[in-house]
């Protein structure tokens, strides 16, 4: 059985908290567990826009706390983020999300993220091995 | 892309809540979504304990709001449940759940749960095929 604590880790193992452009990511769960998905909880700055592309993962987000929304680039649609609401990127969609207050999510990620990825250009998580 | 509210499913489809001994489960995510994990927002009601074994499936559970305890039953380790504390079962451990107060807890599980499947006497869940 595995217990980790979100609040020991954001102080005591830094390696597992991730930062990039107005984003932060607590890795709960990473591929090394052995779950099978990896789950984390993200942080979207308040007045930030992100696009990313999962090219290679589902993704699933659940809205803990806050006010955004989510736009799928491929059909244009916009849909409202609000705690309750959960989007999951089952065909790998292409988005924008916006964070009109802060947003705090739930998210997993199938394959599960190993924690060496980076944010490629294109917005996509680079396979480890790709 | 899969966009599911929380707050419409527990009213507009209630095949979507289940529930069983003071526990209710909401299925944001099941098999036939295709994310190779389900995604469940779970209720516990305050004084309740729960002994549960999942012989066939990983889960991870996060609390976001309540208080509690976990009991490793092949250990006989406790450990505290409060918002921010996550348990997975990476050795689909046998465990008992007690809410001193109603806890409300983020689940993933691989395999995905199907929706079809009934919590047996030994507490597990059978496989949709076992």
């Amino acid at each position: 059985m595995i217990i980790r604590d979100f609040n020991k880790l954001i102080e005591d193992e830094k390696s597992r908290v991730v930062s990039d452009a107005n984003w932060t990511s607590v890795r709960m769960l990473l591929a090394d567990d052995g779950m099978g998905f990896s789950f984390h909880i993200t942080f979207l700055e308040a007045g930030s826009e992100h696009t990313f592309h999962y090219k290679n993962h589902f993704e699933s987000v659940y809205c803990m706390q806050g006010k955004g929304r989510i736009t799928d680039l491929a059909t244009g649609e916009v849909h409202e983020i609000k705690p309750g609401v959960m989007y999951a990127l089952d065909k790998h969609d292409k988005h924008t999300v916006v964070a009109d207050e802060e947003l705090i999510m739930a998210c997993c990620f199938n394959p599960p993220v190993t924690g060496k990825e980076v944010h490629r250009e294109d917005g996509s998580y680079a396979l480890e091995d790709a």
